[in-house]
C-alpha cells in the first residue's frame, strides 16, 4: 500500500470537495491511487479553498470539465444535487469509466443517478461511514476513513472486475468493505445514523425553545451529557436535509419504533417502574461494549474530556 | 491554591466513593483541603478497590463510623439511597458540621436527606456538573472537575458562613461555583442531562430490539453517528434510574415538548417539508458554537476520533 504501487486511475474525479471529497483527495495522495486529481464544487470559494490546500491536481466549476478522460467519478455533494448533476455530466463520461458516490442514502441515489448513466459506464453506489460534524474543503484529512467501513451497494448485473476495482480503492483509502442491499443499506442507516442525527437535532431545538431555562445555563450546563447532542447537531444542514428528504420510508419505520419505545420508558418514569428502568439501561451497557471490541470507538471515558486532557 | 494551604477540613467523610467520590478524593489531595479523607462503600470490593488505590485515609463499611468526627460529609451514592443512610448517620453527626451531597436531583434531596439532619448540622445540597459514562472507584481521577460548573442548592435560612466554605470547597476542587433553587435545578438538568440520557438509552434499545438489522450491523456501522449515544447510554444504571424516579416531573415535562418537536420533525419528513429541516438544523449550530465558546468543549472533530488521533 506504498506511494510506489501503480496508481489504480490514471484520472479521478471528486464531483464535491467538502469533508468527504476533500478527505478521498488526501487518502488518494497517502495511497498513491491516482495520478490525477480533478475537483469540482459550484462555489468559487470552494475552489479558491482547495486551490490554497492543494489537494488536487486541477479544479473545474464545469463539471464535464471535472469528469473528462476520469476513469472514477466520485460524487461527493448532498444527495439532492446528484439527479442534475448526473445528468449534466453524462455526455463527458469516458466509456469504461465508473461511476459512484458517497452518499448517506442508496435507494434514491439509484433512482437519481442510475437513469442518467451512459451504457459503458459502471455505475456503483457506496457510502463511507465515516465523517466528523464539520464540513468544507478545509476539514478534511487523509485518515478519516481508516478501520471505517465503507458499504458498496451494486445494482443488479454489475460488472464484477469494475466492482473488485472500487472495492480495492476503498480498502486502499483505509475501509473495510461491506456489500448490501439499497434498501437494507437505508434501514441500517436510519438507525445508526439518521434517526440519532433527527433526535439530536430536536432535542438541541427543544432546549433551545424552553423559556424558562436560559441558552446560556443550557451552554453553561451541558457537560452533563446535552454537549454530545450539540455536537452531532452541528453536522452540515445542506447534507441532512437531504438525507431526510430521501431517506423517508425508512426513517419514518424507525422513527415510529424509537416513539414507541420512548413512550413506554414515560409511562415506567410516570408509575415509577423502576425495574424497566434499570433493565433497559443495563442492556444498553452490552452494545457499548461491542463497539469497542469491534474498534470503532475506544474505552476511555469521554464526557469529561476536557478535563480529561489534563490528566497526561 | 497550593498543597501548602491549611487543610480546609480537619476530617471530610465521603460515603460513596465510586467515579464521583473517588475523583473528589484525588482532587482533595491535589488541592490539600483535608488532614483526612474517610471512605464509606457499604461493598466489601469497593472498599477493597478503594484500599488499592489509597485515595482515602480511612476506609469503613459502617457509615456512623465514617461520618464520626467529620466537618464535611458528601453522599455520594445513587441518590436513592441518600434517606436510609442520611437517617443512619445522624447520629453520629458531629455539631457545626456540613451534610452535602453530589446528587443529579435536589428536590428529592431536601425531601429525603433535609428531615434527618440535627439541629447544628448545616445542610446544603451540591451538584457537580461533570462525569464521564464509566463508574467504580477506579474510574476517578483528580481532573474531573476542573473548569466544570458546580450548583449548589442551600436552603432558605442555610447559615452564610457554611455556604462561603462549601463554595470555596468546590472552587478548589476546580470548579466554577453557581447557586439556584432546587426547582429550577431539576429543570435546567432535566434539559441538559436527565432527558439526553433517556433519549440515548432509549435509540440504543430501540436499535437493539430492530429484527431486520443485526446487532453486528448496528456495532460495525455505529461511527456514523449512533456511537456518541452508545456512550452516554452506558453509564451508571442504578444512579440513572434513581434520577429518573426522583426528577419525575421535569423529565416528564421536557419530554412532553420534546416529544411535540419530535412530531412536528416526523410531520416535516413525511411531507418532505425541507424548509422547516433545513431551518431547525442551521439553528441548532448556534447552540454548539456557544458551548464551545464557554469552554464546555473544544471545536475538534470528533465524530472521526478513532482515525483523528492517527493524525497525530
Amino acid at each position: 500500500m506504498s506511494a510506489e504501487q501503480k496508481p489504480m486511475f490514471a484520472k479521478v474525479a471528486l464531483i464535491g470537495i467538502g469533508l468527504i471529497g476533500s478527505s478521498m483527495a488526501h487518502a488518494m495522495r497517502r495511497a498513491g491511487l491516482a495520478s490525477h486529481i480533478a475537483g469540482y464544487s459550484r462555489r468559487a470559494e470552494t475552489l479558491e479553498q482547495a486551490r490554497r490546500i492543494g489537494f488536487a491536481d486541477s479544479l473545474h466549476e464545469l463539471v464535464t470539465e471535472c469528469v473528462a478522460d476520469a476513469d472514477l467519478v466520485v460524487l461527493a455533494t448532498p444527495v439532492g444535487s446528484f439527479a442534475a448533476l448526473a445528468k449534466e455530466m453524462a455526455p463527458a463520461l469516458k466509456q469504461g469509466a465508473i461511476v459512484s458516490d458517497v452518499g448517506s442514502v442508496k435507494t434514491a441515489v439509484l433512482r437519481d443517478v442510475g437513469p442518467h448513466v451512459p451504457k459503458g459506464v459502471h455505475f456503483i453506489p457506496a457510502h463511507p461511514i465515516a465523517g466528523t460534524e464539520q464540513s468544507g474543503p478545509k476539514a478534511g484529512f487523509a485518515e478519516l476513513f481508516d478501520n471505517r467501513w465503507c458499504i458498496l451497494t451494486p445494482p443488479l448485473g454489475t460488472d464484477e472486475a469494475a466492482l473488485e476495482r472500487l472495492k480495492e480503492f476503498w480498502r486502499r483509502l483505509g475501509s473495510n468493505v461491506e456489500t448490501m442491499d439499497v434498501k437494507h443499506h437505508d434501514l441500517v442507516l436510519a438507525i445508526t445514523s439518521h434517526v440519532p442525527h433527527l433526535i439530536a437535532y430536536n432535542i438541541v431545538g427543544t432546549a433551545d425553545d424552553l423559556q424558562t431555562v436560559t441558552q446560556s445555563e443550557v451552554i453553561k450546563f451541558s457537560a452533563a451529557g446535552f454537549r454530545d447532542f450539540t455536537r452531532i447537531a452541528a453536522s452540515d444542514p445542506t447534507m441532512w436535509r437531504d438525507v431526510f428528504l430521501n431517506n423517508r420510508e425508512a426513517v419514518l419505520e424507525v422513527l415510529g419504533r424509537f416513539t414507541e419505545d420512548l413512550s413506554a420508558l414515560q409511562r415506567a418514569i410516570r408509575w415509577g417502574d423502576g425495574e424497566a428502568l434499570f433493565d433497559l439501561f443495563t442492556r444498553t451497557r452490552a452494545i457499548r461494549r461491542g463497539i469497542i471490541d469491534a474498534g470503532q470507538d475506544t474505552a476511555a471515558p469521554d464526557f469529561g474530556r476536557g478535563a480529561e486532557k489534563k490528566t497526561q
